[in-house]
């Protein structure tokens, strides 16, 4: 089909109504530009083609070099807040936009630490703030030395890493060695390999005024590396530990000057918590938050980057779960399936993203929120997760 | 500030991912594209202006005028499904498309029926559906002998109206000669005017298939002919009229073959329920729907034109207040009063339209959803309208 011809989109904002202008145009600035929509406030995205997922859809996209200080500079010139879909974007070129008087939010300062793990867990180890024990790495030798026998261990690409990766679970030296060699020009950290009970997330948004607000703390379950499930609120957490992980979010917005959204992953052991990766943008442990929570991330970030009073963070049903849409081997059935799906549960909520099928990637989510009157965590992830796999494979037991 | 230059948007949907268009782009299509952001299908906007509610937001936007037939071809030739946001498109184009093979959902015949009140009326009467007592009118001895002394009775034009209003009510035979010599050249019926309890509205949807399903009976304010507030479900209808108003809804959309989403518009009075107005789209008693139930009747809309399972039309919280926000006099300070409601109230869900505010205008709407453990209809209500009152006039005593 041909694409309609359309004009250049016109601003129409009343006066004082802010424009915020996203870096970035995957599925999160997809789903920003939904709660952009309700707000009413201007928005704009910076995409690197006109295929990607955010761009298919959204009217006020500009094309260009996240690389690029002069794109970055251009697209900031016609926005009020600059925030992002990814911590891609150079350091410098944030620092640059910052110096030149541009709002980046979160700042240069505090993104810097989603772009290096090690300064990263340095700074939270100096905050008191338990994390995996972990070590600067620059060779074979000194990982067997972290090791001192006990594998695996964890290896993380201190900024970036390689083959669309930047975390190796290593069973051996000589497979920590392979990880090194294959990385080699990277920086790397070894971390212990964690016998956790189970993963939580906490997600907290903070503004400029320092208006904090916490998220439930939910249960996440990854396989592989890529989060395929979340359960909201963690089911059976106790209330001290739901207000530690609360109590630490906010701690470390705090204290890294975050504004927006930030996600804390955490291990839960019997021990406690340890706190394994941060991210300061919306977050895939945040999804079921469109459907699930008064206020979703997306109009929360949007909220936080504006300096906007936040939303109430609360539950609007009693328990979400959702799935993430992993993409099978084949796209040509897809619509089948989908019709499927949504006839097999019509409470099923669907989101797709618009990206092309490629196995294993992450192309959409459900999610289903419950009853009051009849909720049961563990059955309500096990229909989403169905349903997410019948959009995979066209049936229910894939995994 | 410079608009910023994007790209054409080119289609990236899998293999059989169908296409919607959508004629007209005021706030109707602008919260369609929100829901078929969500679905990952492909939507597409034909609009007047590029300063449209919708046209501001949508990158696949296409200007053209809904009334020639040939925009209207060239709107279709790229789209599965053609769908409507107003029942403006003449009938004869809606027709002749039809004829070509275009699947135009809902069809021209119920089209015809939101077109032609007095058509529309002869058949529900037809049908055994109690209605207002009406007839048509060619002059004022006409309206004279229809009222036979008694006063008000309301004037309406059968199809379109003048200065913006199609619905007069008339105190006097002068008056009524006032509005039948303004609107000289239409067509007049007039009606009895209903000394109704209350009025309510019930909102159901229809796909090809013939399934259908039917949010709940909601209760409806409308000042000066212009929907104020909504509150969902009806505080204390009976469950025998619930069930009424339900069969009601699902028996019109059968005898008249409606696709997609049919208001129907009631008046409550002691002898039981009549029909006052109908409408085959996404309607303003049904904003609430997409804070308040699990399937928004924007997403509902889409699958049904789209032949997709429909969505649980259920309750996503006990009680839903819907409020729509009017322009006042000035927008200048609109964005502070937006700043004032958010922070009033964190759990004010603000929804914008991106119009221009002229005074007496929609140009938003505000929900709240009630939690489990708490809720008064009338108290939810009370907050809604405050927060829409004050966006208007910066003053919760607003009228």
């Amino acid at each position: 089909m041909p694409a309609p011809d359309r004009p250049a989109p016109r601003d129409c904002l009343a006066p004082g109504v802010p424009t915020v202008g996203m870096v970035g145009a995957g599925q999160l600035a997809r789903m920003t530009a939904q709660a952009a929509i309700g707000l009413g406030i201007g928005f704009r995205i910076l995409a690197d083609s006109p295929d990607d997922s955010a761009a298919q859809v959204w009217a006020a996209t500009k094309l260009g070099d996240y690389r690029s200080a002069a794109d970055l500079r251009a697209f900031a010139a016609g926005c009020d807040v600059l925030t992002f879909d990814h911590e891609h974007v150079p350091g410098d070129h944030l620092a640059a936009l910052e110096q030149a008087g541009v709002k980046v939010r979160p700042g240069a300062a505090a993104l810097r630490l989603t772009q290096d793990k090690l300064v990263m867990r340095e700074r939270l180890t100096g905050l008191g703030i338990a994390c995996p024990r972990f070590a600067p790495v620059t060779g074979t030798a000194a990982v067997q030395e972290f090791a001192a026998g006990s594998w695996p261990v964890v290896l993380k690409a201190v900024s970036g890493g390689y083959d669309g990766k930047g975390v190796w679970v290593c069973e051996s030296a000589a497979q920590a060695a392979d990880v090194l060699r294959q990385g080699a020009g990277l920086a790397f950290l070894a971390e212990e390999y964690v016998e956790f009970t189970r993963e939580l997330a906490v997600l907290a948004a903070c503004s400029p005024h320092r208006q904090g607000a916490v998220y439930p703390v939910v249960q996440t379950v990854q396989r592989d590396g890529i989060c395929r499930e979340v359960i909201a609120p963690a089911p059976g957490l106790s209330p001290g530990r739901a207000a530690q992980a609360a109590e630490l979010a906010l701690r470390i917005a705090a204290a890294f000057g975050v504004t927006g959204l930030l996600a804390v992953e955490l291990f839960e052991t019997p021990a406690g918590l340890l706190v394994n990766e941060l991210a300061m943008r919306p977050h895939n442990c945040g999804h079921w938050t469109i459907d699930g929570a008064r206020t979703s991330q997306f109009e929360q970030h949007l909220r936080a980057v504006l300096d906007l009073p936040l939303g109430s963070p609360a539950l609007a049903a009693p328990a979400t779960a959702m799935a993430n849409v992993l993409g099978g081997d084949d796209d040509g059935d897809i619509y089948d399936r989908y019709i499927h799906v949504m006839a097999a549960d019509p409470t099923v909520k669907v989101h797709m993203y618009g990206k092309q099928v490629r196995p294993g990637r992450k192309i959409g989510h459900i999610t289903i929120t419950a009853d009051h009157d009849h909720h049961d965590p563990k059955e309500l992830a096990d229909r989403a997760r169905r349903a997410a796999s019948y959009l995979r494979w066209g049936k229910e037991d894939g995994h």
